[in-house]
């Protein structure tokens, strides 16, 4: 009996990460672990089949299984109630009410959270700040730069539900102007985009010098990508571990402003970029200790790199599911 | 009979403001009112004459009041429980004990809470954040930049006690050299002292041009003082107008980085440089608006000067004791 | 006899002014005057082409003229003595000794000069600086940025044949990323595309503001072209109006640096830009004369726009080739 | 007589160096060697004692030589016709007409030149520079920095007279406040003050790692200076090769501008701080270098420490005086 109660108590969510190409979902329980995954290609241009996608994908999902609850993790800024996507970048919504459409579809309890929470949400609770109790700050460097912000054991979310929209903070002033429109913000010195643009203008200055990532990219400077200097780094490339090392350094500056602004348990680090490892991790670490040098006597966050990859989005959806 | 059990719950708490050359006492009701203020002057360089002042205020204060617990706030980095000044750049104490010395000596609770905490969270109970019941972030712009941050109804102290050091973020990367040891922080720009810079550069370089400013002070540049900028700049002088816009554009870039961050409900700007009003919120406000007009559709915090100037920190540490 | 003498002391020599799109050429005469112009499109992947619609026009042009030697002005690295193009960005020649090949076919004297030193030179002999003896230095604003230097009378060259490179003097350190490799050059604050990039940005952040621009775009902000702002600004559109002075402000400082390192008598500014008249001039005047603020007392060059357009290239390869 | 004549053949000139604290003079043969030499205080208050001592120390040199004439340095703004010292910031001179004064009293032709074009012209005629026989451009690294440009053999003195006025290029938009009342100028970030600024800072930040350097300033990091940062780096000291290092990146990337913008033969830096060799000089060419990566295929200036000294200020002027 009281094992088949135990049983019983085993709650089931679905967690949904809508990216700019893939959605994915998966069913999740409340240790963590994804136990069924599938994914579809995201009809971007057309609100209405990708909301679509996502009821077809819960609705395959939840075949067999006793679902609690659905999250949704998506780029863009959601309203205070979690409900509306105010704007997706990379999506067609606007002002779109998915929380209501997608409840009334698949008849279930829906949340609707900005894709930077809901991975810093993963790490947090099942990730590389698992151990903390209290608060971490996490920046996800993709093409472009998303956050996310635990304090007290909750995410920020903001009074308007667009806190930790980490990637805008000035950081140059005048500096490489951002898809935004303003010159500066921090996803233009510390993004993957901002990592392969590095790599293309030394490559093209120094073509000898990067003969190993031209390579790669069949001597075009312009066809190289993130996933080639990361290879080529790994393999001694000069120019590739330059071009990550400027990334690192800028990202340790913004850490250390977290740690001065909210002074966190954990500071993570996720997205592909983290695939190089210390090319990485030394010198944004380093960065970041030479920011703070003057509090070097002070206890302070330590950095680490996320632990989930790509399941994150889907943990942390689900995981925030379960707490409606 | 009813009366007097209303007057027995009427809660008193004192609370202390050291500053670097003012110790400030107030003996403080529940609604935030000073009954009783005195102040003294900081014996700066002597750490055990510091705690006397700090003892013989409270002694003074605590004669004919039934006082429940004793706040105090200082400039410096307290440590998570509140109990130990672990550096103050304008006073003596390294790893000083002070709650722990002053509770036994007054016999009554005590807690030590940062200068800038303290006035933020003034401001947030009974000033320019009374309205706000969640969350607001407070520049307090002096001769260095202080900062408080409420969320979720409470001071982010952060997991080492250390959060809210605002005046360090990194703001013209190579800029200006800070006391700090870093290059570029924010107090390097939108300070008083900055707003003196600014000023007293531009008198040299215009002297003409600066005249109203300069016969304040007596023709010597190097003589301004911030009171002379805010009384020449409300005067018409065009120079020490310029020097409030250009503190102001800073900050309002700032502000801009705190809504990112943090989304609050209430911005609030505190500190003497505040009595120049527009000259100095006006720039503020226009910086803060074009550093955020892509989201100019969604709704954001507003920006407001301090209600409780030098009284905060007395309000606000006598407030966060009767939380104990 | 005296009537013959003066006509044979006529000296005509042809210019040629090779572009990425066009190639024009033309007969002038000692006071300056283009007495016959003509104009192809430049095969610009083509070396032997290109070079033989140099051929062909100056052929062409030579016709019932004596002409005395031919003067080519090319964007690109030409050798200290005139003879080689070592580098073109946007034509296909790598060392190529196009003074010798064309000498060799027209049989005459032939020089080869950087086209950003031919429209000094042009302006200096004949244009906005003509009443200048000694020295200028003039900013070309096309879609990069050139430049040219006239000390003493004569073209500042240098001793490698690359003087006057000013379109990549650093101008915000970490900056935008130029197409040279390097973050900040002068090229991406202070050019046309700069302008343009300023204004798209501007049309994206804020739409209903940049109405008039926009409507010339048919509404797509990444369709707007320079001439389309500089229309709308005229048309009293802010947002062009706020490009135009974003990238005077910047020239003007880089005019500020050229007044303290070489102190000519005039600054001259050419170049598509200067269409725009007050709206870029204006911004360029105050930021030149703020950053000169503090030797307000002393003498300092004049800023002015160019005088000779797009028949500078011309002009100014035909009188340099009247000198060899 | 065959000895007579060859005495009689040579021609002597004073150079005078007139300092802040310092007035040196020498006579100076034609082959830049320094015959007698000699040094008194500055009365740096008082514009008629400063004159009496040169005049003086000219007195005193002409005994027993034949001089031609007098050269005379100084810090500051000189007239184009090389008479009359229109600024100097560190001595009381205002539109001072120092040449005739001088030659008035003395009897002899005199001129009068900026310091920073005096030690140009010695490295140019006898020092680093001496094999070129064009052009060179010279930074001279003192509290502040100075220049000095020679192009087709000649010092360019700009049409106003106030030419390599170098130390006030923009360097850091928003940087670090100069004396001039500009933010980010070149002496901010390239001069012997920077230096120490920068190494004072490092010490206050990390006292333990500036251990040696602390040492040599009593344990007071505001007592620290220039020497003291160069005999600490030459021992070993990291934080004193850093703040080297800092400076030398900076000075690379103006010397790079100058090789884009006059293209000179030879680079010259001088001034106290090349005691420190390679600590300085390998940060500043790899910078350079790095700078002007894409032209690494062109030839480009070689950069020299400069040769003479502080000689250089009593051989250049003496060697312009030659000129007159």
């Amino acid at each position: 009996m009281a094992q088949q109660r135990g049983v019983a108590a085993v709650t089931l969510t679905i967690g949904v990460d809508v990216g700019g190409t893939k959605v994915a979902g998966g069913v999740v329980d409340d240790t963590g672990t994804v136990l069924v995954q599938t994914r579809r290609d995201t009809p971007a241009d057309d609100v209405g089949k990708t909301r679509d996608v996502i009821i077809e994908l819960v609705a395959e999902l939840s075949a067999g299984h006793d679902i609690q609850a659905v999250g949704i993790g998506a780029a863009g800024w959601i309203d205070a109630s979690r409900s509306t996507v105010l704007f997706a970048p990379n999506l067609a919504w606007r002002d779109e009410p998915l929380r209501a459409y997608v409840s009334a579809a698949v008849g279930l309890p829906v949340i609707v959270e900005n894709d930077g929470n809901v991975a810093a949400w993963a790490e947090f609770r099942y990730g590389a700040a698992r151990h903390a109790d209290d608060s971490m700050v996490m920046f996800t460097i993709g093409t472009g730069v998303g956050g996310g912000i635990v304090l007290g054991g909750e995410l920020v979310r903001g009074a308007h539900g667009i806190a930790a929209e980490l990637g805008h903070m000035l950081t140059v002033p005048d500096g490489h102007q951002c898809g935004c429109g303003r010159l500066g913000c921090i996803e233009q010195y510390a993004s993957g985009s901002a990592l392969v643009r590095f790599a293309r203008a030394a490559a093209r200055q120094e073509p000898h010098r990067a003969a190993a990532l031209l390579e790669l990219a069949d001597g075009e400077a312009e066809a190289i990508t993130g996933p080639m200097v990361t290879a080529a780094a790994k393999g001694g490339d000069p120019v590739s571990a330059e071009a990550f090392a400027q990334v690192g350094r800028w990202l340790g500056t913004s850490l250390a402003d977290m740690a001065q602004i909210l002074d966190p348990q954990i500071l993570v680090v996720g997205g592909g970029v983290i695939d190089a490892g210390d090319l990485l991790m030394g010198p944004t670490r380093r960065s970041f200790t030479e920011a703070l040098a003057q509090r070097s006597r002070l206890p302070v966050a330590e950095i680490r790199p996320a632990e989930l990859g790509n399941s994150a989005g889907v943990i942390g959806a689900a995981d925030l599911a379960r707490r409606i």
